[in-house]
C-alpha cells in the first residue's frame, strides 16, 4: 500500500507517492504561499490530491519545521510559516479524505535515514542536519525519541559557548551558531576581513567583496586545497565533533548520521569532525566509538520519513 | 515475590531485600575491599547470603560505578574498583545461584526514582545526581535508556565551557566541574581567598583556613543568609540549569529529579536552578516547562532501582 509524504518547509512545499520500501514513485512540489495556514494547507491538499490520482493511498504523512505537539497533531510554533497553534493534522485530514500524521522535518527526515537511508540497521541513532541552522533527530532502540511534549531533539540549541553568539531562538552560544553554513561564512569572511593575506584566495572567489564569500566559495576554495578554506571546515567541523561528543555522552548512539547542505563538503568535513569526536568523547579509548555516516537520501528524506511515519501511525 | 538490590561504590556495598513496592524489608551493608574484583565479589555475595538466609529471592540487581554492557554483564571500567571488563554478572551469579544483572550505579538510581520516588508517573524523565560529580539516567517513553553500548547517560560529561577546567574523564570542561561539591567549594574557597570581606563568614567557618572550608560549612553560611555562600548556590545552581536546559533540548523531558549530595541544600539549590532553566531552554515560552523536582529515596535509590531491575530482567 502507498503512503505520500510532504515536507512543509519556508519556501516550498515538497511531496511524493512513497511504496513500503521507501522509493518515491511520483513526487510534485510548490511554491510555500506566504499567506495563511490556510493556504498553506490548500496547497498541501492539492499535492496530496494531485499525487494519489489513481491510485489506492493508505495515510499521508506531514513533516513540517516547526514545534509539534506529542499527539502529532497541532503544530505549536513555525516560525518560517507563521504558524500558531495550528491543528494541521485535522485540517488536511479533513481536505484530503484521508488520515494524517504530523511531523517535525527534522524527525521525519531523520526517520527516513533510520529506516531507508545511511542509518538503517542501526536501533541507535542521532542523526544531525547541518543546513542554515541544526536540525537532529534520534533513534534510540528502533524508536523515534519526540520527548514528553513532542520537542525533544533539538540538538541545535544545546549551549556550547557560554555567552556566545546570540541565536534566533532567544539564548546564546547554541550550537548551531558555531555549526551551520552561516557559521561557516562567519569564520570565512572573519579570515577575509581580518588576515587579508591568508584570505586572499577566498577574497578572489568572492569577487573581491567580502560579502560576496558564500558557502559554495568557502567549499571550492578548500577543494583547491586554501590554508584558509581549510581552516574553516576545521573550525566548523571541530564544533560539530564537539557536539556529537557531548551528544554521545548522553545518548551513547551506534552511529551518528551527517545530513544537510554543509555535509555536501563531505571528506573536507568528516575529516575534522572525526578527529574531534574521538578525541572528545568522555571514555574515548575505553568505549567503542560510534560510526561517522554522510546521509544518503538527501533532500527526500523528510518525505520519505513523513511517509513511512505514515505507514506506521 | 523479593528480589535484592546491591550499591557498589568505592568504599562501600551496601544491599537491601526488596519488595515488589520497592520498600527495602532488611538491609546489611559492608566496606569495599580495596584489592582484587574477586574480594569485591565475595563481599557482594556475602551481602545477598546474609538478606536471602530464610526468604525465597528472585534475583539480584548490581549497581556498580563504572561502565557496563547493553547485555548488562560486565563492567567494562569503573575508575574507583579498578575493574576493567569484569565479568560481574555470571561472577556473582556463580556464587549466590541467583540470576543477575548488573547496571551502572547513576542509571540504577534514576530507575528507583522513576518507580518509586519523585519521577513516579512520570514516563519522560532525567534524573541528574550531583555530588562529587554528575551523574545521570534517562527515562524515555517509560524505558530506561542506556544507549547502543550501554554508556549513554553520562550527562556530567557534556562540555559546558570549552577548553574549561580539567575533568577525571581526560576532557576538559564538562558539566560537573562546574556543578558539583567540588565547584562548590571552588567558588566558596576563591572567594575566601580574594575577596576576604565578602567571604569573611565563610573563612570564619573553615576555622580561618581557605582548606578548612567543606561543603557543609557553605550550606550552613547560606542558610544563615550569608551573601558569599548564596552566591556559590547561585553560580553552581546557574550552571545546574544551564546543563538541564541543554539536556531538555535534545530529550525534552517531563520532569527532572535532582539528587545528590548537594541537592540536601534544597531550595538554596533550587531556586537558582528553576530561574536559569526557566531563562535558558530553547524555545520558552512555547512550551510547556519540565517541573524540577528534589529526590526522594535518597541513598537508597541504588539498591531499590537494581532490585527492580532485577524483578523486570
Amino acid at each position: 500500500m502507498l503512503t505520500i509524504g510532504v515536507d512543509v518547509g519556508g519556501t516550498k512545499v515538497a511531496a511524493g507517492l512513497v511504496d513500503e520500501k521507501g522509493t518515491i514513485v511520483r513526487r510534485t512540489r510548490r511554491p510555500t504561499p506566504s499567506a495563511s495556514p490556510d493556504d498553506v494547507e490548500d496547497v498541501i491538499a492539492a499535492c496530496v490530491t494531485e499525487l494519489a490520482a489513481g491510485v489506492e493511498v493508505e495515510a499521508v504523512g506531514i513533516g513540517a519545521a516547526g514545534f509539534v505537539t506529542a499527539d502529532r497533531s497541532t503544530v505549536l510554533v513555525a516560525p518560517n510559516l507563521s504558524w500558531r497553534d495550528e491543528p494541521l493534522r485535522d485540517d488536511v485530514a479533513a481536505r484530503v479524505g484521508l488520515p494524517c500524521v504530523v511531523e517535525n522535518d527534522a524527525n521525519a527526515a531523520a526517520w527516513g535515514e533510520y529506516r531507508f537511508g545511511a542509518g538503517r540497521g542501526e536501533d541507535f541513532l542521532v542523526v544531525v542536519t547541518v543546513g542554515t541552522g541544526i536540525g537532529g533527530g534520534v533513534v534510540l532502540d528502533g524508536a523515534l525519541q519526540r520527548g514528553r511534549s513532542g520537542l525533544g531533539a533539538e540538538v541545535g540549541h544545546m549551549q556550547v559557548v557560554p555567552g556566545g553568539r546570540r541565536c534566533g531562538c532567544g539564548q546564546r552560544g547554541c550550537w548551531e551558531q558555531y555549526c551551520s553554513g552561516r557559521a561557516l561564512l562567519l569564520e570565512a569572511r572573519e579570515i577575509a576581513g581580518v588576515q587579508r593575506e591568508h584570505g586572499r584566495r577566498l577574497l578572489e572567489l568572492g569577487g573581491g567583496r567580502i560579502e560576496g564569500i558564500e558557502a559554495v566559495e568557502v567549499t571550492q576554495a578548500a577543494r583547491e586545497g586554501d590554508p584558509a578554506a581549510l581552516e574553516c571546515f576545521e573550525v566548523i567541523g571541530g564544533w560539530l565533533g564537539q557536539g556529537m561528543a557531548d551528544l554521545a555522552a548522553v545518548l551513547d548512539p551506534g552511529a551518528f548520521v551527517l545530513g544537510g547542505g554543509v555535509s555536501d563538503a563531505g571528506e573536507l568535513l568528516l575529516d575534522p569532525v572525526r578527529r574531534t569526536f574521538a578525541e572528545r568523547l568522555t571514555g574515548t579509548g575505553n568505549r567503542p566509538l560510534a560510526q561517522v555516516l554522510l546521509a544518503e537520501l538527501g533532500n527526500d528524506a523528510g518525505i520519505v520519513g513523513a511517509a513511512d511515519l505514515a505507514r506506521h501511525r
